[in-house]
């Protein structure tokens, strides 16, 4: 049964609360490798404690929702192609949040590739309503593409310059980080369950994309952000390859704002045409 | 001002309520160290999901009550002596517990050594009224002696063998393995914050005693008792010295119940006499 365009785009938003605590941020913080270096400590301990903006990215998060039958998408075939970060002031570490979900857009790139849907969402105070962060992703649909929409207009892959990263940041993963980052909410068995993972065509349990991409912004809080998160303002990321935990990431980052993430070990590109703005 | 005796053994019980759910018997686990290897799976990841049995250290802990100005104590001089566990049915993953604790004892070593004060927690099923375990220990009040209080009659350390154990596990702790296990509820910032523990006169954050406890009781589960929690009966340790995080633990394990854990890389002695029971 092909995608209901016309269905899905007409959905109202979907409105999620959640309340979290300076535990849940410091677990977050620690989920994406933080503890280790004494200077990264404002992300793991109370006094002077620091949201990793990042944290955006599962705060009000809805749950595999793609999943549900009755939006019709074949969410076996789906993968996570893109990920936008807009703060609008320091994620608190702490609090009461309302989070605004809806479908942007989804685009046919024909019946053998695929389809891309667009979501957004608005995180707000739930108390005083003021806006936090917005954060946008693409699910990429393998088997839901030939729906008969349009194919172009999708926002642009940031580009990566030609010349050497202005600074390279090498940092390691656990083999345990995928266990610790699910407790974050992403509690999908193909971070953890080895049959799982072996069933999805991998040799073993995978780290989550949103690890390798709160990994990468601990890099760039700790680099250009000279360790403020306060100062970071958006963090966009394309996911090219899984991370298996206990590899190496190194993080290249460009004065102009461009990232990348490598996998030491094998050479793969994890996180291409990253892109961050920071004051 | 001297130990008020009377005062504190006239102490009604006091109750503490908890809720606790599968992701704080996970992340308890992980804060153990549980999770790299694929054959603890079980404890940091639903499907088969167990307790490690040390939990009840922390399930219902009434917080460091020794600090309390109105029960008189030099809370300034307190060690952590000695940790019992006695297990009446399987540690639920999740649940309501009641903890009921009491001062048992206060034994008097002198005004030149100290006081060693014995607590017990009883931990049940809030619902049903069901025990669960008994939990009991000694808080070593270094600067409290001299009250005039019996000096004999504490329990008497479980000896070790002389001849070598019948089973040595080595067992890694990571750079942050503190920072992980505080968030199952001692937030001490002695094992955090390198000031603190500069302060304390150790170069830096230490471990918690009950963390070492803990891994202590993963290698007994995986070991003698053949990776089913259920099968542990009893787990008491003796505290001799602190672990730094990072190190490496060697767990010896004698067929006739005891244990000892010492810190490879100093040749320390950090749980002396501990001993368990099992199925």
């Amino acid at each position: 049964m092909p995608l209901d365009y016309d269905m899905l785009m007409r959905l109202p938003a979907w409105e999620i609360r959640q309340d979290y605590t300076r535990r849940d941020t410091i677990l977050y913080a620690l989920g994406a490798g933080a503890g280790i270096e004494p200077r990264e400590l404002d992300f793991v301990y109370e006094p002077r404690l620091q949201a990793l903006p990042s944290i955006a990215a599962v705060l009000t998060h809805p749950g595999f929702w793609q999943k549900d039958p009755k939006y019709g998408l074949t969410w076996q075939k789906l993968l996570h192609g893109e990920q936008w970060l807009r703060v609008h002031r320091p994620i608190p570490v702490e609090g009461s949040l309302k989070g605004e979900m809806r479908i942007e857009e989804i685009y046919d790139k024909g019946a053998d590739k695929g389809a891309v849907l667009l979501w957004k969402r608005e995180i707000s105070d739930a108390g005083t309503g003021e806006a936090i962060a917005t954060v946008r992703g693409s699910s990429f649909l393998r088997a839901d593409g030939g729906f008969g929409g349009q194919s172009t207009g999708a926002p642009a892959p940031h580009p990566i310059p030609q010349r050497p990263a202005d600074r390279i940041v090498e940092l390691g993963t656990r083999p345990e980080q995928a266990l610790i980052y699910r407790l974050s909410g992403d509690y999908n068995p193909l971070h953890a369950d080895p049959e799982v993972a072996k069933a999805a065509g991998f040799d073993r349990p995978i780290l989550h994309g949103l690890c390798s991409y709160a990994i990468a912004c601990r890099a760039i809080v700790m680099g250009p952000c000279g360790g403020d998160a306060a100062r970071l303002r958006s963090l966009d990321a394309r996911f090219s390859a899984p991370v298996f935990p206990g590899e190496t990431l190194s993080v290249e980052i460009w004065n102009d704002g461009a990232f990348r993430v490598t996998v030491v070990e094998r050479g793969l590109v994890a996180i291409n045409n990253g892109y961050f703005e920071h004051d």
